[in-house]
């Protein structure tokens, strides 16, 4: 084969796909799994909490009855399992904003959910409202879709709904969505007042977008009162779920399990029919024995699940901001989240999270995630992000000593 | 609320969801799901040869072992399960290309891969090549990419690459693939010949395109001697798999079952890894038990459950051929496929299928697609696709008989 026809078997991507790129940082971390490295890098449960034994039951029963398996091992309609569907609208409703079935689609975890809204929302050059920093997995979510980015200002800001539409307009295109963690936010485990929540809607309102709301830690809260959901103010304000722009993005990953791959979606029944559609073309539905199985696990013991995450994870904080307190250098300054999986450290001025990385790893044997991946705008070169999910008290209490002592 | 406020919740799409919309054909089908009606509509498989208590037992051995339970119900690499990686190559490799679990992505069902393929090489107004009629899916899949669609001429076509190179040109944008279901095709059940096979990786390698090669139905051959794929064609023309063109889309839905939505695409390293930062970004991985559960079955008993699919659908397909042949007038042709699961009829000319699908449920009792559905162009008004898979061989009797009263 010549060297000519060698070149022309690289396939013409996409430009879009060119956006694609492999995070360095994932890359790095895939090299880090090694037993000996206390990882404070993958916000992943632990898993012990898993309900193992549970799902061993709960698909036992569900291939047992032939109804059920014959359903179980069938294609299935794409808004989801109805069941489940019904009992996460009551779920949602009983965190206020009154939902039906028919205003969740269920989807290939809360990631899936992120794709599908990037698809719907986003042509190539509109703006994404988002924070920097934000959760990694919406940006190369959203990137797909080729928009620009624009920096939700916050409750400090003072960003007029007017400068964010001009930006927009300059950039050809039209401010189309906002996206956020409201509760103990991925990655600096921080959680909006409910007035930031107030006047983020009312930017929305102005703008006439769409407000994505992740809330995959909200369950995970160790202390204080809960804030309401944005989609609950927002549905409060309208008068109804489905007059509300909120988009609520839900998920058993944290509470339950990931491995089952379910989340959902909950909005106003005309977006959900949308995203049926947007389903549909991209992967027909989601597994539906998995669907069945996590129905089973929910209602038989979400509640009990959800106080054992929090127990633990709480633990593992508390681990984790003593050592801190412990050992680190005054001039390091990190959150203190009530609830979620993650801290957010700030490291002096002109030190690098991605040049301490590499050192943190072969010299103190411990791993975190640089705090630049998170920003859209190549801002936070001097912050890491630490989960507390993963590893023991004790090797919390090592880890942040061994890494304390490299920035002293 | 004033309606003014009404109107501005609806939110404003992305310009490619406008094109997102509800195939009638699908809703119709929805509504037909009525015991008294014989369907040759879905193509989806007949839950008796689901194995069932095969499946009880593979997630319960999953869920029994503690190592391989925390595995199962954890995240998981955005490539796939690798065990199941590598029986994926493997399999592929013994239809003679060369495969090694790094050609290998595991996908959410095959539909998740046309959706994968389509973000990685669809800009707006670039030109796929698809037949006319082609899968109805892939139609659907790829429409969210913004594509204008070019047919694929066939056998017996005079297109030459520049004609669709300059027709591609002028529609402002550039031929980024083909798409070909060569095997006992959704909607026809007709298969390409070796030539007809040659011709189209000739124009492939002319244009330089992938050809994207969905064989859901391939190892369904009830009778004849198979046909090498495209890719073990191409690969063999190349040297290697890694230096092929072809994009091989795989499934288990149609052997083993559909509901743990586990398919793959087999094509070159570089390809696979450009995927693998799709699937990062759309939905972090295919559930992971439900990989280790397909493995499980898969190794166990996946030949037998081919040659059972296959008796059993051979017997309905010839049961359908039998019922055409005595009752159908004259007038009406169709295909006598070798495999798979559909027959594809064409009315006399000016007898429309969509026209005649409200009057064979309400008269007849009796259901199908009409074919116009598959066609990108608006052209195939006087066809229907007639599905075996679902109804009894006596039921497909019945059902014949009834639609071809319709037509005489």
């Amino acid at each position: 084969m010549s060297v000519a026809e060698a070149a022309s078997v690289e396939p013409r991507y996409a430009r879009r796909a060119e956006r694609m790129k492999a995070s360095e940082i994932r890359e790095l971390l895939k090299i880090l799994d090694r037993p000996e490295v206390i990882s404070f890098a993958g916000g992943i449960p632990d898993p012990s909490l898993f309900p193992a034994s549970e799902f061993a039951g709960a698909y036992a029963r569900i291939l047992a009855t032939p109804g059920s398996a014959a359903t179980a091992l069938q294609y299935s309609v794409s808004e989801g399992f109805g069941p489940l569907r019904e009992w996460i609208a009551q779920r949602m409703g009983a965190e206020g904003a009154l939902a039906t079935a028919e205003n969740i689609v269920v989807t290939c975890g809360s990631q899936q959910g992120l794709d599908f809204l990037g698809k719907l929302f986003l042509s190539a050059g509109d703006t994404a409202l988002v924070g920097a920093p934000t959760y990694l997995g919406a940006l190369q979510a959203f990137s797909a879709y080729e928009p620009r980015y624009d920096t939700l200002a916050g409750e400090r800001g003072n960003r007029t709904p007017r400068s964010y539409r001009e930006e927009a307009d300059a950039a050809g295109g039209e401010v189309k969505l906002a996206y956020v963690v409201p509760d103990f936010a991925n990655p600096t485990g921080e959680t909006m007042t409910r007035a930031a929540r107030l006047e983020l809607l009312t930017l929305a309102d102005e703008l006439e977008i769409p407000v994505l709301e992740d809330a995959a830690y909200r369950s995970l809260r160790f202390e204080g009162e809960p804030t309401p959901s944005l989609q609950a103010l927002d549905a409060q304000r309208k008068g109804s779920l489905d007059a509300s722009r909120v988009v609520y993005l839900g998920t058993f990953s944290k509470t339950i399990a990931p491995g089952l791959r379910i989340g959902w979606i909950c909005a106003s029944r005309a977006l959900i029919r949308r995203l049926v559609l947007v389903m549909q073309a991209s992967s027909l539905n989601v597994s539906v024995i998995n669907q069945q199985a996590m129905l089973d696990l929910a209602e038989a013991c979400e509640a009990g699940l959800v106080r054992a995450a929090i127990a633990c994870y709480r633990a593992k904080r508390d681990a984790m901001l003593a050592a801190l307190e412990a050992h680190m250098p005054k001039s390091v300054r990190w959150t203190r989240p009530e609830g979620g999986l993650f801290v957010w450290a700030t490291l002096p001025e002109g030190v690098s999270g991605a040049a301490l990385l590499p050192r943190a790893v072969s010299e103190a044997k411990v791993a975190f995630v640089p705090g630049g991946a998170f920003h859209h705008d190549g801002s936070g070169a001097n912050t890491i992000r630490l989960s507390y999910s993963l590893p023991s008290e004790d090797e919390i209490a090592q880890g942040v000593r061994r890494l304390a002592s490299l920035l002293r």
